[in-house]
C-alpha cells in the first residue's frame, strides 16, 4: 500500500501496533512463567490483561474510522520479542528478573513512541474519539512502564547485584 | 553466552547497544535524505554525529570496566530500522516527513529504556564513571525524541493533513 497522506500513515500505524499488541498477548505468558520473583510474575500477568484490552480497543478504533481491523506484521515488535525470548533463555535465575524487566521496558517505550504518534495523528485528523480511546492506552503503557521501573530498583538492589 | 549475574547483564546490554549504534550510523543517512524538509533533513544530519559519538562513548565504558568493545547482533533495532526503510519506500512526499518522524521516535525510545537500564545497573554496580557517560547520552537522547516532537507538530500540521 502507498502512504499518501496522513490518514493513510495513521491506518498503516494502527495495522502494525495491532499486529504488534497481538505479538504481545503471545509473549506476555512466557515472560510471567519466567519471572522469578512474585511480583514480576503478577505484574506481566496484570499487564496481559491490559494488553488483551488494548487489542480490543484498537478494534474499536478501526471501527470509529470506518475501516475493517487488519494486521501488518511489525518488524520491530518482532524483534523485541526476540529479544525478550533470548533473555529467558540466557539469563541464569539471579540475573532474570532484571533482564526481563528490560525486555519489556524496551517493549513499553516502543508503544510509547506507537500510541504518541497515534494519539497525534488522530487529533490532527479530527478522530477526537479515537484519539481518547488512544490516550487511555498510552496512560496505561506509560503507567507499566513505571511499574517495571519500580521493581527494576527491587530487583536489581535485592537479587542481581 | 550465560548471563550469571547483574554484571553480566550489563556488558551484554552494553554489547546489544552497542550494535543497535552502529547500525543506527548507518541507518540515519538514508532518513535524512528521504526526509523531505530542511528541518528534518538537519535535525538526522545533527543527531548522525552525536550517534558517532555514542558509539565512541560505549567504547570508553568498555574501557572503563576493562572489556573490550564487542557487538552483539541487536534484533530489536534490526527491526526498528527495517521499519524505517519501509517508511521510506512506502510513503508519497506528502506523509513522508511525519512517517519518519514516527519511525525516528520509535528509534529514540528504544534507546531512552536501553541506556536507562544501563544507568542504573552502572550505579547498582558502583561504575560511576561509566554511569556518567551513559547518563549523557541519555539526556541526548531524550533532547532528541523532543526535537522530533516539535517537528511532528509542524509537519502534520503543514503538510500531512
Amino acid at each position: 500500500m502507498k502512504i499518501k497522506n496522513l490518514h493513510d500513515l495513521f491506518v498503516q500505524e494502527l495495522r502494525d501496533t495491532y499486529h504488534a499488541e497481538k505479538q504481545l498477548v503471545k509473549a506476555l505468558p512466557k515472560m510471567a512463567k519466567a519471572a522469578t520473583s512474585d511480583d514480576l510474575r503478577t505484574a506481566f500477568e496484570d499487564h496481559l490483561e491490559e494488553t488483551k484490552n488494548h487489542v480490543t480497543r484498537i478494534e474499536d478504533v478501526f471501527g470509529e474510522i470506518d475501516q475493517k481491523a487488519t494486521a501488518k506484521t511489525c518488524e520491530a515488535m518482532k524483534g523485541l520479542v526476540t529479544e525478550g525470548s533470548e533473555m529467558i533463555e540466557e539469563t541464569e535465575e539471579e540475573a532474570r528478573d532484571a533482564g526481563l524487566i528490560a525486555a519489556a521496558q524496551k517493549v513499553e517505550h516502543y508503544e510509547i513512541a506507537s500510541y504518541g504518534c497515534l494519539v497525534t495523528w488522530a487529533k490532527e485528523l479530527g478522530h477526537e474519539n479515537a484519539a481518547n480511546l488512544l490516550q487511555e492506552t498510552l496512560d496505561e503503557e506509560k503507567a507499566a512502564d513505571e511499574k517495571l521501573n519500580s521493581l527494576a530498583l527491587q530487583s536489581s538492589n535485592a537479587e542481581a547485584r
